[in-house]
């Protein structure tokens, strides 16, 4: 245990379930540490001087070492623990994964992160309502052409690119473990929703699910 | 010039200055081709069939290759043209160099995108003034804190990350040109704009600012 890294994440944060499914993947233990976001731990002090922007997850090493931002943390572990790979090895192949990790991350998640909804209710006086129509326009937004970009060009993969799961999908599973809670109608994307069920079947995928974490509610 | 890719792309938008800075670093010739996004000539069905998502910037190679999502083209061309690198070699390293690039990348650019801007306009009835305190909040919010990450960790180079560009300047520079068209007052942040001067004396980011391109108005 004294090797093992420390991931800071709340259960439900989708970058947090991003980085529990990569270190799951590459069999790399860990030690949970979890922030609540509604009580704002992540804002405190102490988690500012590991993480400046007081932003979930940071994975702390033994070493000292310590990262943020998901997307990095996904690359890191790529290079240093490489199998197995969460990128394909060819730099086309690695560009369409990446290419498909970030139609999620750069064009859903940013807009729909809590301290962005947080700011619709304050600011612009969004209810409900508006906040869920909000979150489902960036998901449809990108999944509809996502999912044209799965059927014409799947590789004949049960996963997002090939057959074993990249950093493709542990985004896109993310995000769409995410879009339960604010009523996403996903039924128009048959290609999104077989690899979502693929990624159901994998023990690395399930064992990052919000419901199964420590301060899970 | 035949064997030159084709960066369709738009003289403002901040995701295309940073893949024009790339291919400077790099010296990689291109041909320029513009497409309006007010005229939304990025939502033609011609336009679609090489991008589904109608986002920009796409690189196009002669050999048929197309990448798109600006990110994910940086990584491709430092994988296929490594010299200059826009990375460290180390992993620690390059995940600090990313960390940097997405805080921009991530946590401000995707909420100050024109299409985000609009719908707040016709969605949420927010007026200029509406408009330039949320372009403002989510630069504030990154760049508070990546301003201490820069004081404190400036391993003693010119740029974010040594005495190179990285990614990191590629994003902070393409994003504090964005800035300057919504009056974001950066005066509390000197390593930036350190870091912005040091982009101004280089040819590579000189060329890919907006009012150097062809299409600029």
């Amino acid at each position: 245990m004294k090797d093992n890294p420390v991931l800071y994440n709340y259960f439900r944060s989708s970058t947090s379930v991003r980085v529990r499914i990569a270190l799951n993947l590459k069999n790399i233990n860990y030690e949970y540490i979890a922030l609540h976001l509604r009580k704002k731990e992540h804002q405190s002090d102490e988690y500012l001087k590991i993480n400046p922007y007081g932003l979930l997850p940071t994975l702390k090493f033994p070493s000292g070492i310590i990262l943020n931002q998901s997307l990095a943390i996904l690359e890191y572990l790529d290079e240093v623990y490489p199998t197995p790979s969460i990128l394909p090895l060819n730099p086309i192949d690695r560009a369409k994964v990446r290419s498909m990790a970030y139609a999620i991350a750069l064009e859903i998640h940013p807009l729909n992160n809590l301290h962005v909804l947080n700011h619709l209710k304050d600011d612009f006086m969004a209810d409900e309502v508006k906040i869920k129509s909000w979150f489902s326009k960036w998901v449809h937004k990108a999944f509809s052409p996502f999912e044209k970009i799965l059927e014409n060009d799947k590789e004949g993969g049960y996963y997002c690119f090939g057959d074993t799961p990249t950093l493709a999908d542990i985004c896109l599973f993310s995000q769409v473990v995410n879009n339960v809670r604010f009523d996403v109608d996903l039924s128009k994307y048959p290609n999104i929703n077989s690899i979502y069920e693929r990624c159901l079947t994998n023990d690395a995928f399930i064992k990052a699910l919000p419901k199964n974490q420590p301060d899970a509610e």
